[in-house]
């Protein structure tokens, strides 16, 4: 079933040109813990994407680059205000509240795993400033696309920075499919982070095409030094740290995580578009980026499995409802595949 | 410089076979989060290597294999008593403390960077049983090979092994170079861990061939669930585990890590013996596994460097000391080169 | 004001016999740390009034034995679920997962403070068993008498007790009205305790007569000494334990505790009598122990406070609302005057 | 053997004064959690006493104030040194640690009880700045009066504080025996402390006559706001805070605690003149505050035991030691009771 499986954008591999970025890295002995030439470039390079200087440190999972980018956000005894299906929230294990020393995630409601801005000020206002009963707003962080493969679009985002500058809090945009969400909203990556006010971004890179690498961006590049001993503190600095450097020089050169990104929304909206074609089956969302949310019987579901197709069952659904996620290199006849095998299914079933 | 660059074992790439299987691994959509086959292959080969049943949790840096496998060898409040030059101690941040949620590193005296039993003994028996004011011993720390590329012999850790059986404690062995270790000491790798009462074991894959790869090996199978959550709340499950597991599979395939670990090992000797021969040189310790600490003078560690024979001042050392590590593709004609520039500016410097 | 102070049960000062032990446990010199004769007293006092043997660690503050109970209860990574508006949720600060080294509180609805069950099968239940990206239910916490002044009946209790049994989850109940709590239900600690699966109960003292006492009573005497090193490391332990301890005993002897509440729930009960007898107020709860929660227009709230009326404006409360809560000391005066006074200012208002 | 029981300085009760204090702060009802008017006076008395602005956060025990003091003054990630001896280190059972978040407690050696400065500056010289391996020097902890008993002249204070204004550490003092320290100094308690370069004083109370009673003093009160959260979220605000407010004020009224730290010193002076005056008695220290440590005979320890002399047999020494405390309240008659019994049995040893 291998290229039919939908399951997550984390079922693929690695992408050619960074597999050969990694290879070629290979080449002679340097300088370790992120000494060598590679690792220095990145800062660089991610000032160049972003239009301003930043500070990267990059790390080989999403949760420690979250983990890590939310610990020098809030004091340990700090509020993150999170939508309740976050992967922050629900998917992690506790990391942010580990590396922050503390800190409590505090879940908030909203259709299509977007925050309901009205809740979010809702919750902060509950809490009196100097109470200290309660922990005192540090920090909101949106998942972009969130968590149901929907966006936040520009205007709501801003809402919310500038409900965050209102109370003094920091904002983290937890950018696991960061490259599908500026390739869907078709602005230009600074202008999907800090230009909105976003302070720290988790840049991720793995779900896209790299073997392992995120990056947590500050555009505050003074935070560097503090995340550095954060990052070592938990296990997370490489000794060869040339090899996720490799990879982020790859994903960044030439748009590559750009064009896979279109890639993989282009593949998400024909297979949204195929299967809401279907009698039975009814989107969730609209397909934003690439991921599809789709309502279909369980009969459906179980054929679609026996069949081959890769796909999620959504636990947090009353409804039966299916997760399939497209990625850098779905191929369009695997998309189809899927399509029809649906079709013949939910026909059957009739 | 690169061929002389003896600063570290970190400074090499990944060695050719643990590439090529990266390589390989790369085919297909496979499930993610270590639920693909390599991965679950990786508990029976360490069972063939160990002779007994163990389970093993992969993760790519030798600082997150300590600290998780300390993790699950102590409560909270427990003191872990190591060697006061142990990486554990010195060089990780306070990962261990971390990730154990505040467990103390006790540290130790002793000569070669070897616990001093006695010193051991004497500090284990200042806390009486049941006092909530002192933490209660939990566990022994052992680093073989040592911070100063000497071994424990076997009835060493044998000894320190039935102390911790008596005072209740586990006994972890940090095995960042358990490979150079194995080789060296010339007995199997379970005469060298469990059959001395180990519980624990990091298990060093990164600094002897891989790209980014140790495992924690519990000889208590039993722990392994805990031990599974808490990689995840600390960010190392990656969720394309199989670059992980794939590095480690090939690193034992066909004794791959103890062929590395005897040639890294046969370096270091030539290294050494070359070095102690030359007047105004003196070797710190014996060369038991990779690693040469050489006591010269200030003037001739300068040379060296200005000649590109990379090396790695000593800091804690009052005398001036050189340590210079061999590794897995370490090539004879550049031990040559570095003994014969150690020679020459020696000579000069009469 | 000091009479009409009904702010909270905390305004209070020591119950006569209590500051009578005080001073009593003055005289000598006593063994420190607990090694006292009170303090030794404390687990036999405690087994008779629950009935069996339980062991208690005594501490000062309601939050310390919230947060030392519920660290004996979880793994580090483990979830805790509770109300959404549970003190150790909303009003500890964070002490609950900073003692625990980690756990998350899950924030569950239901009316009247109290946990709705189908909302926590439900919570539960999206956790799959052994699924490390979640945290795993570890227990339950419920607030005996709620946040609102209500109670939960023993059958609901026992249906909590039920879910956490088939969940391998134990039960933490949070008493810092936990006679107030006994005194209404009318049954016996022991029928209001562990006869209904609660595991370890936070035993406060402090709101209903004491000057700083609560109690963690471990129902599994086995948890002792891990609470006992956790109580050091948190702080906890007093050096003149004696001071903590005699508050306890005179709290039980002659059940002060329960005297005490029954004269506080039956102040409470004349207070909400009165209020809800009045034109434009309505009780948000029936009075079932000592705190009234009364909703009415911001003028009268405002007037009475002007009039020397303590009360305490219910932050989360859309429309205004007022918390009175009466205490072990309040005098039938103070509440027929405020009574008065909120009929005299109701009266004008209209 | 009350009154011959010097085993430590908290097996004594409470003086009259605070004692009386405390039943008089009883009446009325006041604002809990530390907004009652004895509470709001606590800044400007040690304000008075310190003879600049500073901040005060009471605390009911001194591992407490310790751990929370130290916690404002070090990241997370950072080293505090001390003496391996310390309090902080060696009896706090990790608090320090905890309430850290992690920080890392380095032991230094050196006589009395008293850190080596060359060692201190060793210690802290081998982390490079920057060095992110190593947890950076955030600052250093003296105790003052120290665990045997002696004390730091100012002269070493300065020295002390000088290298930590060069490495950009801070300064705290765990004054758990401030008083029993600036009694014998004879100089006024802002010389002992501030005007040294102290930033952070855990000024304590509790062995020197109060119930449960030590206070954080902040020179620099900017850093309140923070600690005030860090207390509330350690379970350390009391909801009845004027209890312990009340005893801090009456401790500083006309000078108690410099009329108890005088006496108890005179009477350590007077026992340890005595002991050192029998034959085969040796003190280990000068007597410079109020604990003698007395080298004696096995037989000589028992012999005192049995006669009713409370004492503390010293873990740490080689040679046999008993430590003996006197406090506030220690009679002159009690002094000489345990000098006579000493000459007794030793004559008859002999």
């Amino acid at each position: 079933m291998s290229g039919m499986n939908f399951g997550s954008d984390n079922v693929t591999g690695t992408a050619p040109e960074i597999l050969e970025a990694i290879v070629a890295a290979n080449r002679g002995r340097v300088a370790s813990y992120g000494e060598d030439e590679i690792s220095h470039r990145l800062d660089g390079l991610f000032s160049q994407v972003f239009e301003r200087e930043v500070a990267v440190v990059p790390v080989a999972t999403g949760t420690a680059a979250n983990a890590l980018a939310l610990s020098v956000m809030t004091p340990v005894y700090g509020a993150i205000y999170c939508h309740e299906e976050a992967h922050i929230y629900l998917e992690e294990c506790g990391a942010p509240e580990l590396f922050s020393g503390g800190a409590k995630l505090v879940p908030l409601p909203g259709a299509g795993a977007r925050i309901e801005i009205a809740a979010l000020e809702r919750s902060v206002g509950m809490v009196p400033p100097g109470f200290v009963h309660m922990m005192p707003p540090a920090a909101v962080s949106l998942t972009q696309a969130t968590e149901s493969g929907t966006l936040y679009d520009l205007d709501r985002v801003r809402a919310v920075s500038a409900l965050c500058r209102r109370h003094g809090m920091g904002l983290h945009m937890d950018g696991a499919r960061f490259g599908n969400a500026v390739a869907s909203l078709g602005c230009s990556p600074a202008e999907a982070s800090w230009k909105l006010g976003v302070d720290v971004l988790s840049f991720g890179a793995t779900k896209n095409g790299a073997m392992a690498a995120e990056a947590v961006v500050l555009f505050d590049p003074a935070r560097k030094e503090e995340l550095l001993y954060r990052r070592k503190r938990t296990g997370h600095l490489w000794s060869k740290m040339r090899f996720i450097a490799a990879q982020l020089e790859a994903y960044l050169a030439d748009d590559l995580w750009l064009r896979n990104a279109r890639h993989a929304n282009r593949m998400g909206v024909m297979l949204g578009d195929g299967l809401a074609a279907i009698d039975g089956v009814t989107l969730a969302h609209a397909v934003e980026v690439n991921e599809v949310f789709a309502l279909m019987p369980e009969a459906l579901i179980g054929a679609l499995e026996a069949e081959g197709v890769g796909l999620h069952r959504w636990a947090t659904s009353a409804a039966p409802m299916a997760r399939l996620v497209t990625a850098f290199d779905t191929m369009e006849e695997d998309v189809c595949g899927a399509i029809d095998a649906a079709r013949r299914h939910a026909g059957r079933a009739e």
